[in-house]
């Protein structure tokens, strides 16, 4: 049993902290909606009584996070006081006391702001479990029985796709070779794909100049952000069809631009240059809607991408359950942890989609590839047709970056869930009074904070 | 065109206050998964240069509404500065401004804590828009020609369902006759029916002695929560009908409390008493699952009702296509406004399916009696088949509470959506530092406010 004794296990203490990066200032990661993001993220650090700590966080986009902080802050009556070897005894039932407080649920339930809050939350939880195993977070899971991991597992709306007992018999059948194959992760790694190369905000130069560098660097699937232009979408994806030739793959993402009817007459016109699929055509609650664009997609040969803003696992039951969905784009701080995370993976699994991590700046690289490698090792046992997304930002901030060589990350060894900031990082980037910030607001670079981001201490 | 001039419309203030009604000492409210609310709100106050002001809110159920006040105070700033006339002016331009600014979308985009935070201001805007006019929220939506009220709506993710073209077109279609329905309304208001007969946490005695009160007023439509023990609400449901005869109308509730197989198996037990509908029998978001049970139930003459926790008009919009809903519950304070609700109304009108609007506390019946009004006069033409919820709590906080007699909501005749508390509420009830709640934490009645409720001003 992976849980640990209760000796000194006691949370004393949660500090949330408001943490952001100037990303909008060079256009990265400009989208058809998302136009300026600031790379920001909800920082948790909780500490119990003999002083081991865990460090998670929800990424967020600027703008906000002093919502999600302060939500966080709502939450730690769930937190400091308990013991967190009790916590991992029982986590399927804290996991639920958490997510589901009779009262608090009305602000949710189960999504938006109170469930990014708990994704916060349960990721510094995991990060203490795995750095109490001495383990990485993957090493975790691989090493869990199935009964342990699926015990940590709220079942409750997706017995209709999968019960409890169904998903342990999955994972019991997966041990073979489950040695084997965590070894091939450790010499290999996990393939990787770029989202590098086709910002809007990006100029033509730039993104030849990207390409011929990802090319180089191994890489040989390249996403490309669409939506607002059909002309301009077409000569861009063109440029980068040309630059990355005919057997490398192209995907590209309008980051939920278009309506259900124009999403299918934009791809048609984009159809001839071979995208391998469209990433979030349209609303990411519209479940019918991506049923209906992958059908019409479907003899193009495109499949449909989605999973980065989907609220929940029975969101993402009735996307793998409706067709709608050919790729499952999880993320690793949007729903509730890898608790709920682990559900989505057995329902894809169980039901034969793939899944290929969403992924981006501040953290959100550091942890899928825990989640892939587990994948791996312990459940579909192929990378066949599945890749990790990869975004060079905010690595440097990390105790512990994702390593990727040779367009594969390699499999992270330190103990942990791999988001925990350098020294440093929190003095400069915490928002709005760290030292970069302050700098920068009174260089007239950025507006002041207000009343709400100056709230949280 | 009732936008209003410029002169004075400037807001130069928005005050945000936690207000909470200890209703969990009485038991009232509870359900299946909500066992103790606190009846609550965040309670929104603008203030315009001249002067003028609007009152609105969003309801929710005691711990939490700190959150969504700070995210409405986060929200400020798409606000304060603001003139009101240009808001009405392109208010569906300023709706995706305030729900889907770059940023802060990622922490919804259009769900949970943000959308709930959004409503209350937007509910403000509508009040002050019909204090303007000097007429209830109604008669202002009764009084616009339909390409106004239409320019309210955003129509992005729903066109595949209805244009902005085809509801003018709907709207034109039911002019006819508006003038007489509106006297109607004035004259003989909309049919009620009441919740207060059957929660959870009430006795076989209250039961039976609220059951004869709410008769005895005329009522005919009876709603029970059931979901926790099978026996136990067979027992409620079999003494309720016994009480209410075989010509009066039984409803039941389950407030999200089961899986899908199992809603249809619990509801074939219950189907003996006649229940007319099954209200929330599974997860708000499974709307495939929704569609299967209202498929089971059929031959049962059970339809399925929900509503009040579904996110957005995406949300609704599929439960609408797919026949997992047949009585859709919107509610006035959980999607973003007005604005939003009409595209509600517009797309369940068109597909056929009647609108019985939820409410319940602190307000929800105020709000919701102007959008039934609304659609009886210019959209549905109807009454068939149609009710609004009727809850007897917190009414005697508004200066215009909602007037039912006989069974029936009587017109709103004062200028507003019937949201502003009386003088003396906020100093009694404001949540913590409210006299009345002052008393009752000193007498050990309520735990000590925590950090994050402390922290709104």
């Amino acid at each position: 049993m992976p849980v640990p004794s209760r000796d000194g296990l006691k949370i004393t203490h949660l500090i949330v902290k408001d943490v952001r990066f100037p990303t909008s200032l060079g256009g990265h990661g400009s989208d058809a909606l998302h136009t300026d993001p600031d790379y920001s993220c909800a920082y948790v650090n909780i500490i119990t009584e003999n002083g081991k700590q865990g460090f998670g966080l929800t990424f967020t986009s600027g703008r906000g996070t002093e919502v999600i902080v302060f939500c966080v802050r709502a939450l730690k009556k769930f937190v400091v006081g308990r013991n967190v070897a009790d916590i991992f005894a029982d986590f399927s039932g804290y996991w639920r006391a958490i997510t589901n407080d009779s009262q608090m649920r009305w602000i949710g339930p189960e999504k938006g702001v109170a469930h990014l809050a708990v994704a916060a939350i349960l990721n510094s939880l995991w990060d203490l479990w795995a750095r109490l195993e001495d383990k990485p977070v993957w090493r975790l899971l691989t090493d869990m029985e199935p009964e342990e991991l699926v015990s940590t597992i709220d079942f409750r709306y997706i017995t209709d796709v999968i019960t409890k007992e169904e998903a342990i018999e999955l994972l019991k059948k997966m041990r073979t070779g489950r040695d084997e194959r965590i070894q091939y992760l450790l010499k290999h790694g996990y393939p990787a794909y770029t989202t590098q190369v086709g910002w809007l905000g990006y100029s033509d130069e730039l993104l030849k100049e990207l390409c011929e560098k990802y090319l180089k660097l191994g890489f040989t699937h390249f996403k490309v952000k669409v939506g607002l232009s059909m002309e301009d979408d077409y000569r861009r994806c063109s440029a980068v069809r040309k630059y990355i030739g005919e057997k490398n793959y192209l995907m590209v993402d309008a980051n939920q631009a278009w309506s259900v009817n124009e999403a299918i007459e934009w791809m048609k016109k984009l159809a001839p240059l071979k995208p391998m699929w469209i990433e979030e055509p349209t609303s990411p609650d519209d479940i019918i809607g991506h049923a209906v664009i992958s059908k019409a997609l479907q003899p193009y040969d495109i499949g449909v991408a989605t999973g980065e803003m989907c609220a929940n696992r029975v969101m993402f039951k009735q996307f793998l359950q409706s067709g709608g969905m050919q790729y499952c784009q999880i993320d690793s701080a949007r729903i509730g942890g890898i608790n709920e995370i682990l559900s989505v993976y057995l329902m894809a699994y169980k039901l034969g989609v793939k899944v290929c991590p969403h992924a981006g700046g501040v953290g959100l690289c550091e942890m899928v590839q825990h989640l892939q490698f587990w994948d791996y090792a312990s459940l579909s046992g192929t990378m066949e047709g599945r890749l990790i997304e990869y975004v060079d930002q905010q690595h440097e901030h990390f105790i512990d970056p994702c390593d990727v060589v040779n367009a594969r990350y390699m499999a992270p060894k330190l103990p942990g869930y791999s988001t925990e900031f350098l020294p440093g990082t929190l003095e400069k980037f915490g928002y709005p009074r760290g030292s970069e910030w302050q700098k920068m607001i009174k260089e007239g670079l950025f507006r002041e904070p207000d009343e709400a981001e100056l709230a949280n201490p």
